[in-house]
């Protein structure tokens, strides 16, 4: 039921991060600057490491657009590793080039690790490589070319940070950062992610599988770190009464007094602003190593330790904004059809 | 990627609600009984209303199954409306029968009535009759069947209420509810449901769309009522020192000190408990009405009100184990494959 | 990729064959006598045995209708078995009932008997009910469903038989009907479909999954006596100079001055007539019974026969107008959009 | 319900073509060598143009594979296009490269010309540039991936060309390309290829979209030229008595005296080799023109002539076979499971 299908490749020191984008009308306009200041996006935030600096990520159109306009065909986008060069032995095709450099053998709490090995039959490195947050930064790329669909439908996306760790004080998250960050700990926190001028009628409520709060959940929650997702007000606490969204004339058109809803009732858009929320958890590597088992001695012992970041949620938000995105196209051209932009624009009449 | 595919279909006051499910394995002993219990357990729990004893659903199998057990070819399950006669006029098929009988023009907030009749330029009755949550019988008629499954792979399922209202201990629920009524309110809560003796490796970290987080958040946050879902502990407030579950050695075998991460890193099962959580919002139509509009004078009065049930957040934690069965059991044949459960529990090594 | 989803199910002496059909717009007519009569059109043609005359096919709709129009929710077809009386024993779902009769032991050549019963661990009654041709049916009237949508696009159908065992000439199909059936054999044959008034554009020629042709192929060659499909004219034989349909210009319209390429050029319609061919095996049950090997004694003997059809092209012709039916509706929807038939309409410019 | 999924992208005079595959479980070996050698094979053939020479086609693999084998992460495949540099300008991505050069306004019949344009409303060089052949070299890349699985399964793959033209017989292919050279024409053809060593209970009876028939030809029919499929013996002019395929017993196992079949009875393979035969039509682009009209002035004309191939039977064998190696490692996957080679060749039994 997809008809905004892609897949993404590509290892945390791999040469590159691919993806493949297929469904695309034609005619949209692709600003490769706006999907480039999306990456810078991911990048930035208080508290992340060393790494961001490295990476600056762009990306290179090698398919389905021309002179700027998508032409029908599958949008390929690559994102070049620019410290390749330094794991080229490492991260090699080839079978002769095998070695255990970079291998590692303790099993890292909160990550793919120990289920992605036992899975697969494989090394660390492997799962590492895959499981990494690395691979969100293409996913990024697909979601600012969806995004680039959707503003040329006048829709509005933005995210909001309001809770980093125990501090739900805009001016105290950095304090809160430090804090982990002298402890040699991470800290996690909460999001929410708006978007405007939404159709209604996307999603359904005939089917459980086209209800389109659960398409957000999975695309949202599939977020390696995202534990806990909320669609418009958590209800906890509230009556009937004083939960629901009542109805009213205004100006002689129909409005709503509230939007406790977050934009879906029965799974169906509602023409309010679409808002969903989800929780961070913390960086499960950190300085100070948690405890852990050394997958070939079977002795207890501390984690690898590789990454240094003490806190990602705006860079979360920004994944959680383009996966978003992801389904909202999907569902527009699901509710609308269109195989070129002029079409999709005339049935959607705008 | 589905290999555990169902279609449901029904309306709420309709003849039958029917589901067909596709992808089972030959083999599988279906105990009709079990199903009819499950279907009992979604109707019973304090602060139900008067249809429920009406309802006092059991399934007929029409289709894949002989003699006790599946032979591998789509099994029909078929739920019978036993007000059927009473409405029949009303749902008819036939043209001719046409009626404003039961038609209703107030939205009722919270519902798929607004955006569903406008994305399908219909009546309101129509939309009222697929989108009520009646149809969560022949879902957990679907999820009974998936349990059967796992139970012969010794995978069990159990669910619990941890807050109703704003009470979260279990011996002021009942007051809690009790009080919504007298005000003629409703009230939702939140429920956690367990799997247990679940296989490592159910899942995958190597593309968005097979983490096996994601596909639960999808299977429960499109249940209508549910607002929130969590996997594990909500990492609010905690650091990265405190959250992971760190590895041990306990009797010569990797072990870990705790579960929060819910049996889910990197989107693969851990083989620790499967713990997901939800809030169920407070059921919308109450008899104390909300505010409204009509829709065909436009304008406002009080929202169209049809059942009476005060709480059913105990129903609700039923629907979620089925839905949650439905992504286990899909995940597992994906995994181990076998046409026949003997195949299955070859490769699965039971 | 699917917007017209379904399920099927049932076997060949159970009590009901259902399918549900999810994704069909809200407000297309369904007219039950025109499903009925495309169940008629299944069960005549010269040839037939005598279950022909038991069965005589009557749908009926338990959901996704009302008042003759589709409501946006699933839709539930139900084809009862009439001769279910006499198999209920032996078709029953309960343990207690379990019997022998009807059993069977010797695989029927060109039937799924063996490779179904080693995939399956079952019984050959176990595959013989469901791989039956007896489940075309429940796909004819599903594709009668279809076939409405398109009548109300003023999409027409027909399909012909081109070819019976070695007679091309329908004068004498009769006859080779005829001395098959003398012989105790079975004939096959050739036939072709024809949809008219397409529009241009569905399929696509940018991912291989896409073209409208391997879409058509797969829905035709899964009919189980199917062995053959072509689309257009078979080109073996021809040149490019003479294959190809040139453009030309008529009345200051571009037009074709031919339509070897069957409607379809580089996967897409090119609104020209669809026209693709099938040729049908002989049915392989027949009287004169074909050499075989029984499973549990593992010598040879001779196959099992239940049915008595000596020639069923008519009917095979009347399943691909159904299958084809069900490709374009999903790729109308695809390209259409729409929830309602008026929306679909308006996007469709009729 | 696939497994092996895959995407693939580029333009016949773009940078790069690639294709992103999803689902290969771990272990695999890749041999890129192999994969080279299938991309020569199809780009060899009596009757090919210069282009063929220009190409010499390789893959770099750039994710999934590590020391030459699969870690279960995607796999990508990347061909460069080596006359990149001087269509640089005409294929850029970039606005102000915008230029008429190489376009085109005459529609070529037997293409996606007419149909595509009108589809995505664009221009004709947009819609050739990838409905062109050429998209197949990543295809064949795709495809060898998939047969190197087969290979460690001990599953062969041949191809054999059985008519050129009107020339039946081997000897006569050169002198019937010639002769279409020699007119300024092209040829087509037919083929047949073969998998052996398959095993018993691929694809399924219980669903018509589970038949590995329709799944295979699905993926041969869109093959922009093919217009015929075949599964196993044409039955046109057999009676049921001398086509299907009688058991027999050899040496104490079950064994059959023919395979008319092709390997399928009921949409399973039955451990016969699989035999799917195919006609390619002439390619429609050729020396002395077909009429068309130009879709500027509307007036007739000559089509636009770009490539110089007079046949290519031969390549387009190796493109079926290919696509039935993506089939056939999807169906294994899903009755075997298994995320590395190690559990799927347990579950497989070698």
């Amino acid at each position: 039921m997809e008809k905004f299908r892609f897949l993404t490749a590509g290892e945390s020191h791999g040469k590159y991060l691919t993806a493949i984008i297929e469904g695309l009308p034609s005619g949209i306009e692709i600003d490769i600057n706006f999907i480039n200041e999306e990456l810078k996006r991911r990048q930035k935030g208080y508290g992340r490491g060393a790494r961001m600096e490295i990476e600056t990520d762009t990306v290179e159109i090698t398919s389905g657009v021309r002179y700027g306009k998508t032409i029908g065909s599958p949008v390929t986008l690559v994102i070049k590793n620019r410290d390749f060069e330094s794991w080229e032995k490492v991260m090699s095709i080839a079978p002769e080039d095998i070695t255990d450099e970079k291998e590692f053998t303790t099993y890292r709490p909160g990550h793919a690790d120990w289920a992605g090995s036992v899975k697969y039959s494989t090394n660390l490195r492997n799962i590492l490589e895959r499981s990494s947050a690395r691979k969100t930064a293409i996913e990024v790329a697909v979601g600012a070319v969806a995004k680039l669909l959707l503003k040329q439908l006048n829709i509005d996306c933005k995210s909001e940070i309001t809770q980093i760790g125990s501090a739900c004080c805009c001016g105290d998250f950095e304090k809160e950062i430090d804090l982990a960050k002298e402890n040699g700990d991470t800290v996690g926190g909460k999001f929410v992610v708006l978007y405007q001028n939404l159709p209604a009628g996307l999603g359904s409520h005939v089917h459980w599988d086209r209800g389109i709060d659960g398409r957000k959940a999975q695309a949202v929650m599939s977020i390696p770190a995202v534990k806990v997702v909320e669609i418009g007000t958590n209800p906890l606490g509230y009556y009937g009464s004083n939960y629901h969204d009542e109805f009213s004339i205004d100006n002689g058109e129909i409005g709503r007094t509230s939007n406790n809803a977050g934009g879906i009732e029965g799974g169906i858009t509602n023409g309010q602003d679409l808002v969903v929320s989800a929780v961070m958890k913390p960086i499960p590597t950190m300085k100070k190593p948690l405890k852990s088992v050394d997958s070939k001695t079977l002795k207890e012992t501390e984690a690898h330790f590789e990454r240094s970041d003490v806190c990602a949620v705006e860079a979360c938000s920004v994944v959680a904004e383009s996966r978003i995105a992801w389904v909202l196209v999907n569902e527009i051209l699901l509710k609308f059809g269109g195989d070129s932009l002029e079409e999709l624009k005339r049935n959607y009449k705008i």
